[in-house]
């Protein structure tokens, strides 16, 4: 049933655990004889560690791509992509005091009870450390995508309480309003969620599929499958259940010989199939579980107890899960543009 | 690339569109000797029925279930349920006037788009009578459900800016600013969106996958995959973004010797996998695109024109939704359900 | 899991047992905007009929094609094609001395062990005359494929002990040896049983995968699914064990600027890819299991005893297949070339 | 399209190429809390390693087994399997000779006419060194099979012409006129087929599926996807074409108790589902296409020419194909066994 997959026509699956020797994926169905730049996947994977703003975990890791079959001298051949990240910098020691403990908000007790037995380590394999493959996998598809000039880009739209400006850009400002919130979180011990906004330009109309695989469901689904995710809306979202028909539609109209929309409730959606305007959308995150205060929780055998984390945790995942946002977009619409082909032949 | 078939284990696949013969669709994977009570089925599409509440169309459909395989004497056989009900009141010319226009907000234009041709009678197979298959193939997943003890029930949670009281019940009160609202926008041709909160109750610990397939990504997916959703939420949502950890973490607490939560905003789904809580999600739609009004749009010709509705159309489908939304919800739940045999054996 | 349906890209979804309302199909990711000769798939359909030569069941079934959605004014339009054949004569008492038998070679036990339940009419699901969808899905991939000049035939290759000679087209010649051995069975109330030989034609080199997915491997599922199917081989097939590698391979030549094979061992595929000659197999099918002469079996309820089969049985289904053999090749071979897209872009 | 992966409820999706990095797997849907038999897995990679027999390649590779996730202190956590060996003794030099050059009834030209590019080194992706991982995950499947009872075993039936004795086990005398006919072989740059049977002992009567997912139809699927296999039959196979119906038909009896068959001619499987008996089987393989003597051939840039082949090659595969057709064969049954569930529940 291939839970560790995704998408139809281009389907990644990963494998990997937190604290395991090392994740990575296999990439099924891009194209062969494509010129792979190596050096934008390295980034990207780049752009998810952590660190990079003191809100952030301090786990030190290279997280250096490994290419294991599907590209030779420089060209992919048609062979899957085979790719992984080693696990250098364990210290399972860190999580020692958890074993006996579920984690308030974790997996690891819905784990446990899915599978009868559990991976303490830093979560296994329900650690957000699982998303490098997808951030990998995904960079491959917006190497396909932009060579159609497809481009997908995400701000922060929300820390916290706080709405973003728009020419914040991809940080908020030093001595601003959300940087005074997460260093008070930090000093409680406590942590932050947030929203991220995610626009897809370029999009010819036509991607989408009407019924079950509409795009907006398997973005829904992309998003809904990152961890901390709590809800997708595209488009005007949950303000269009407050908005009148006349003030949600998008009147078409002819510009250019080209047709267009006047506005973009859709989201550059309609009917579940792309009609060639902005696609998007916006993906709400919960706070991080992982606390450096006391909580109540249960441990495995059952007795009401208390714990603390300890150790490297981020105040507030939203900017590394910009990445894999994109990553996952990335997934989705290059797999519904490969799958577009033949859908009308003559 | 089956895009007109959902789940993997429990796979329903639909077909039919708005003014064709019938629509319907196969299930394959229910369990095999199988009581089904057929007139639970017919009364699930009954709860679709337009015209319960005075804003909804006017098209009176008898909608008929008739089985042509997989049940004998009451009992499933382990041959795949087909099913469907034929299309009586097609009266495709009354939509003669818009064959060579593109409505907004509809998918004539991304269908024509993608397809390169466009069935102009009244959707064609983007039509919301294609719920219709949803509605049955669910009905059969919400009977397996309850022999497990699993209930799904949906309520109103707002029409337009409107909240509802939870007391409320399934319509809003005569007399009430819903009421007001929706011939007030009648009148004018207008129309309405809302927002359909759903909760599933029995659901045991220990169902959904922890990577892609999480049970809120394959809910998400579901939801999304309705005409005219355009967000998903479940648990706390989009507010959990504004949370903190301390206030958004399910302290576990062991209560009557069992592992429970003192709170849900975790919505019964924790890293993808249900915990034993209360399952509650909510959908935003959108107003009906049709409007009885004059709207700007385009000629499928390239020229800038208006256009009007006429016939049957509903002011809000939300009430309508309701059992589209849990027939979805029931759909996921007994694919996962019938998905983890098996995950653990020893 | 979806066990009714065959196809990854162009994927058929089947229905219907022998003595229901209906058999049918859902055919999906069939090209749009695609003329279909209705009365091509009607005359398919037909070749599949029983009594065309004496030697085949007597049941006068009309199967008439219907079809529920798909198609509007001739054209498919994208939607999934929905189709369906009653079952106007079924008769379910001729079968009523079965039900608490397990006929010797049927499918009744397996059945019964695998979903705790059994349709005693006529086989129900594993009757012959679930290939009635078969045959029509395949029809519509036979259209796709003319139009690209691939044709799909076949002939009888052996009936009984007695390979067919090529001339002599798709019957028998009166007074042949095989006839008389057919009357004889006849006589005795045996079967026969046969092989088929298929050639495709027209196929370009690179459609099939290289790995799990390789044109025979998909071929061999596709025949060895169809009832009483009891070995597949290709090109050169079993005879190939014997064969010296210098024997078997197939030299390279260029002939009017076009790579070609001097001789064709590798029945048109090579590495799982097709290599532009022409593709060709043979099936084996097994004597038919229904005899009318007595045989020894067990009941329901675990006694020994013995029947004896009534009423309308082929001889010999050999010559039925062919059409059935000729559809599932179709799906195959549309299936990869529709696939075969983006194999790569650049 | 996921043509890297096999199975439905048990997937394994493999990667890697002759003189890549490394060639492994991701099994996804392998039974959690599962103790695993590492050194068993190794073993089954030994059995497939050249050089046992002087008849085969004289590349020497350690073939090590390394496990990347999915196993926490010996037991499967749920987390997929992942796996790969590294390929240590590339040497893609001895291929520089066949880079301009299509090798007769290799895969070289039909991989390069489906994705535009070849990887020259060594057949690449199309190499026999792809079904090492193969071998790794269905050795997983056995260890599964093996709990429940179910064991997997092969011989070689038929080497060249000549049948081989059931008592003579893996392999032939010394001396035997097999040891004469693949001397010959060798000295003359030559090579053989064969034909190996497979037996499934222990399966339950009620795995398999109905209709297209036959146990038969996957198991062909299974064996025709495995490089230089030309045939697959079961139970009386080719031989039940000439076979009268009362000549074929398994008559049931009662024996202890239990429904049983007094002859096998059905090999285990009746109606696409086994019915308690061995499984058996057969599966042709064509001579090794790589010859030490000069063969007529067409170079890459379109011109006739000869090759001849150096360095490494098996005169036999047969006996190494062994581990391979049964790991294949374990990974449909373990597949057909975890679908099993929930087949019918009440």
């Amino acid at each position: 049933l291939n839970s560790n997959s995704f998408g139809k026509r281009l389907v990644l699956t990963t494998f990997g655990e937190s604290h395991g020797v090392a994740v990575g994926g296999i990439l099924d169905g891009f194209p062969a004889n494509f010129a792979v730049d190596i050096g934008f996947i390295q980034s990207e994977l780049d752009r998810r560690k952590p660190g990079g703003h003191g809100h952030a975990s301090q786990r030190r890791e290279s997280d250096k791509l490994e290419i294991a079959s599907g590209i030779y001298e420089g060209l992919t051949t048609g062979a899957p992509i085979a790719f992984f990240v080693y696990n250098h910098d364990h210290r399972p020691e860190d999580y020692d005091h958890l074993k006996d403990l579920y984690r308030p908000s974790h997996a690891d007790y819905t784990w446990h009870q899915k599978f009868g037995i559990r991976d303490p380590r830093g979560g296994g394999r329900a650690s957000a450390r699982e998303t490098l493959a997808r951030v990998a996998g995904g960079a491959f598809a917006k190497l396909y995508l932009r060579r159609l000039g497809i481009e997908i880009k995400s701000r922060i739209f929300q820390i916290g309480p706080f709405r973003m400006k728009e020419t914040e850009g991809e940080m908020w400002d030093a001595g601003s309003e959300v940087e005074i919130y997460l260093n008070t979180l930090k000093s409680e011990g406590d942590t932050a969620g947030g929203i991220i906004e995610c626009t897809i330009t370029g999009v010819p109309a036509g991607l989408g599929e009407p019924v079950f695989d509409k795009l907006q469901a398997d973005l829904a689904k992309a998003m809904l499958s990152i961890n901390a995710a709590k809800g997708f809306e595209y488009g005007a979202g949950f303000s269009a259940a407050a908005m009148r028909g006349s003030e949600h539609n998008d009147p078409f109209v002819i510009k250019d010989g080209m047709v267009t929309t006047t506005t973009n409730h859709s989201g550059g959606i309609q009917g579940g199939i792309s009609n060639g305007q902005e696609i998007c959308f916006r993906v709400a995150f919960k706070p991080v579980a992982t606390l450096m205060r006391p909580q109540q929780t249960v441990s495995t055998s059952g007795e009401n107890t208390t714990m603390e984390g300890k150790g490297r945790h981020d105040v507030c995942v939203v900017p590394r899960a910009r990445p894999i946002v994109e990553a996952m977009a990335a997934l989705v619409i290059a797999d519904h543009e490969l799958r577009h082909a033949h859908s009308h032949s003559f």
